[in-house]
């Protein structure tokens, strides 16, 4: 079992110096302009179900080289092709024919969105081409479950579930193409814009499927600011004008949206959400069957996802747990993909963070460090606040902290299963807990505007139900039958929840739903202060039992 | 008297030639192509009054030669500046900056439209700098009729009247450059579309400030009615499906609309009027001054301006009747620019043109004999309508007519004195009356879409008041005291009303407004009557007298 354990955390040190290698050591604005140049030489095409991939590469490469390409499925098949050189595209697009229907007329935008026709009889004998698709979302939890259950270790079953839920390099491509779509139609009233994807679609953290939140960045328009001279004449752009940015982000995303709506091919659903804090246009693209959301000039959204990439590249521990910590989550419904009450994902990764923070050494310095270590050209100042933190990894340092993600993850349970929420806050930048400067049940800075509370959301009910679930998961986590693989008579691995899997199971507290809320918080009231009362005598393992036998106990009272 | 007569028809002549020379000459087509591409390379500059022409003109030099450039003034004064080449625009705007304005932001569209800012105080003391502005509207109505009495023929005064309504160069390349400006906007998506103006801004017709009618022309888009292989593959665009060409154009016209009114720097009070038969979006462009409206794939209204331009181009007396026509018709209230029961200068020009070709010869061609003359270049089906006639001037021979036009004028006015038009439509495709298909007051068949009437808008009411003030008009401009000028003792011409300046006046019939319409109706058809009976013994001026005292006589009637 020990030597298995071993081998893991190689196969995990490993996984972490590849990983770097691919993307941990870039910044990510650098990562972001090699994605986009790689989407501007792209199209997307939909395939019949007999394409014949000889055939069509054959086809496609009479434009030019191809640097590579990929099928998948979404209302149809779907190919995504990157050429070497966007001349390629311009040909391709020039031999491209509008299509002519009888009895409809079609609106003549011309995007890199295509079809591709088949006009051989022989080819089209409704069999299918046995075609490679690479999947674009996510396993199904059950599913999930017994996969990870076939794991030797719960490291390996952390690992296997981020493996199964991340971002594919083929997914990561269809977004950035999906942006530079997108980009096509906004460079054509702002030819220096840009828009790249923000949040969970490049932070490292993001599920297979997770919405793709688009960022078009005005910023770099030239003419803005220039030095006009002492005497003689000058010349100025006549433009509309308005009353503050955010008029004009919504005249931008207006216009935006109604191309999107009335030229966009797939782009379905649309709605102009533009009284928002944060102005936005929603839609459904169909043929990559991702939900988009655009929004402009919101820079610090950028800069939090420029931080997470960081900290999810610093340590590879990091996304491992965050990703186990959020399936666990979502399965207990502690997240929700409704607005509501709920505990947010981006939440629930600051505190996962912030546990780092607190170990001992800590596993990833506090944003206040990172801060420290920033160059002049990392300088960022948004709407008053200081932004400012380090995007070169190389600079960073990190305290050689050995813990096993099993360790981590039992930790994380026991940490916030005992965390004085009443009168603590979460806080990134200095990595302690500090007081809460306001009455919120859950506190948790927000790291750039610090006078925000990013979980300002949540009510008593759901803190409590994270809390309980983090004290029936740690007592969980500490069970022998938990901790060991179910073995069959021949020694082999009976896929029967185990570990991980085993959180990840129906919980005593998922049946307190919908209980009264009242009695619940004085039980859940008198299991932590039994709970921190306990700590100061007992072993982890120990007290997790008694808690859990007074849980048990006290369940009539829910 | 007559020597002076036979000078001016000879200035008459040569003016044709020249504008033979300049216009008349060339293809409706060949002349947009030629305006598009000097607006292309044209800006709109917004001066300050104080501007120094010589350093304004250094300080633009350095981006390029410089064409032809002019100021006027609209809301402010400005100047558009043809530069020889592109690339020279493309510079200025490289150097030109975008506004920074304290407390307002600005909506960050580049286009042609500039500020130029003078940061030296020695040139801003307020005075201004005594530049030459190219008028941009019309003269008002009295001063017209002044400086037109002075004039020593009707035929100069005719002429004369031309000379100040129609449009100027400068304005043509105004309206010309504000096409381009929106073509910019709509090539953003539809790279190869055009935009050109239709209608009176470039038919000959048009009078200075009289609307910008403008057509967005889709039909250049390639990659339609391509061929498609016979086997193998091939690339289809995928695009927006609507149901009809009308739902494309809507849906165009609604993103442009949208554009217009949130880009558009200078384009105010934007509406989208796409419900309407010909949908279209109108707008008001405050730098150039003119109300806007624009319109998609109105093919029709393009081919019925070619008519115009040709017809108005194959004899100069065309445009020189329909002017003095329209302002007469405008003075009396038969035209109106409020939509209504009033005929349309459209309706007023066909009327014109069908009364010129039946004169004896005819002086221009029926619209027939233009379609006999067509080469395969000009065939033109719209909506199986076939709108083929020449474009080439040179291809049609006119018959030697030489009635002046003071003789034209007058016998205008006796022709539609004494027409039939309770009975008969007015057909410039044969040049003949023919029984009217329907019963509205007025019918007026259109040339291309020979099922619709163009005057089915015209009442009973507004008929009539049209034939009484012919019947006034033809008699007056007969009248001796009508026919020559007002010479002082020393016998210089004394600007006192008379010819085409009496006819301007308010006349007995302006007074017959509001007044009860059956009485009315019932004069009317006593004195149309009489008139006719009168006409086949007596010589027009005898029977005009005679109309007239009966009119008067009529007078408590009504």
């Amino acid at each position: 079992m020990f030597s298995i354990r071993i081998l893991m955390y190689i196969i995990l040190l490993f996984t972490c110096l590849i990983s770097d290698e691919q993307n941990g050591h870039r910044a990510l604005h650098i990562l972001q302009e090699e994605r986009r140049k790689q989407a501007q030489r792209s199209v997307l095409i939909s395939c019949q179900v007999t394409t014949n991939e000889k055939k069509f590469l054959k086809y496609l490469s009479q434009h030019g080289d191809i640097n590579k390409f990929f099928f998948y499925e979404s209302y149809g098949l779907y190919a995504v092709v990157e050429f070497s050189s966007s001349e390629s595209v311009a040909s391709l697009l020039e031999s491209s024919v509008i299509p002519s229907v009888s009895h409809e007329c079609v609106v003549p935008f011309k995007s890199r969105l295509l079809w591709l026709r088949n006009h051989s009889l022989v080819d089209s004998g409704g069999q299918t081409s046995g075609l490679v698709c690479q999947a674009q979302t996510t396993t199904p939890i059950n599913e999930l479950i017994h996969r990870i259950s076939t794991q030797e270790s719960i490291e390996q079953q952390m690992m296997s579930l981020t493996e199964a839920s991340q971002l594919t390099e083929e997914n990561s491509r269809l977004r950035f193409l999906v942006c530079s779509l997108l980009e096509d139609i906004a460079t054509a009233y702002f030819p220096e814009c840009t828009i790249t994807p923000f949040g969970s679609s490049v932070n490292g953290f993001g599920k297979l499927g997770c919405d793709l939140d688009m960022f078009l960045n005005l910023d770099n328009i030239k003419g803005r600011n220039m030095r006009l001279p002492k005497s003689g004449l000058s010349l100025e752009y006549q433009m509309k004008r308005a009353n503050s940015e955010r008029a004009v982000t919504q005249s931008i995303l207006s216009v935006i949206g109604e191309c999107v709506d009335q030229f966009g091919p797939g782009c379905v659903g649309v709605q102009k959400i533009l009284n928002a804090r944060c102005p936005l246009v929603r839609f459904s693209h169909q043929p990559s069957g991702f939900q988009c959301d655009l929004t402009a000039n919101n820079r610090v959204a950028m800069k939090s996802t420029e931080l997470l990439y960081l900290y999810g590249g610093l340590d590879a521990r990091v996304r491992h747990l965050v990703f186990s910590v959020r399936c666990w989550a979502r399965v207990h419904g502690i997240t929700s993909s409704i607005p509501g009450a709920w505990i947010t994902n981006f939440s629930l990764t600051m505190m996962v963070l912030f546990f780092l923070q607190r170990r001992n050494p800590p596993i990833i310095p506090t944003l206040d460090q990172l801060q420290q270590l920033a160059g002049p050209a990392d300088k960022s100042i948004i709407d008053g606040n200081d932004c400012t933190f380090v995007s070169d990894f190389a600079k960073v340092q990190l305290q050689s902290n050995t813990e096993t993600l099993e360790q981590l993850l039992s930790a994380f349970f026991e940490f916030y299963a005992t965390f004085n929420f009443s009168r603590l806050s979460i806080n990134i930048r200095k990595g302690k807990e500090q007081n809460k400067p306001e009455m919120s049940p859950l506190h948790i800075l927000n790291p750039f505007e610090t006078s925000l509370n990013i979980s300002k959301n949540v009510n008593v009910t759901q803190l409590d139900r994270f809390v309980a679930l983090c004290q029936e998961s740690s007592w969980l986590s500490q069970q022998s039958r938990t901790l060991n693989p179910k073995k069959s008579t021949s020694g082999k691995n009976t896929a029967m929840p185990w570990g991980l899997a085993a959180l990840l199971l129906p919980l005593q507290v998922d049946g307190i739903k919908g209980r009264k809320k009242k009695t619940r918080e004085l039980a859940s009231e008198r299991i932590k202060s039994l709970l921190v009362s306990l700590k100061k005598k007992d072993s982890p393992t120990n007290l997790m039992c008694r808690v859990r036998q007074q849980f048990i106990g006290r369940k009539h009272l829910f």
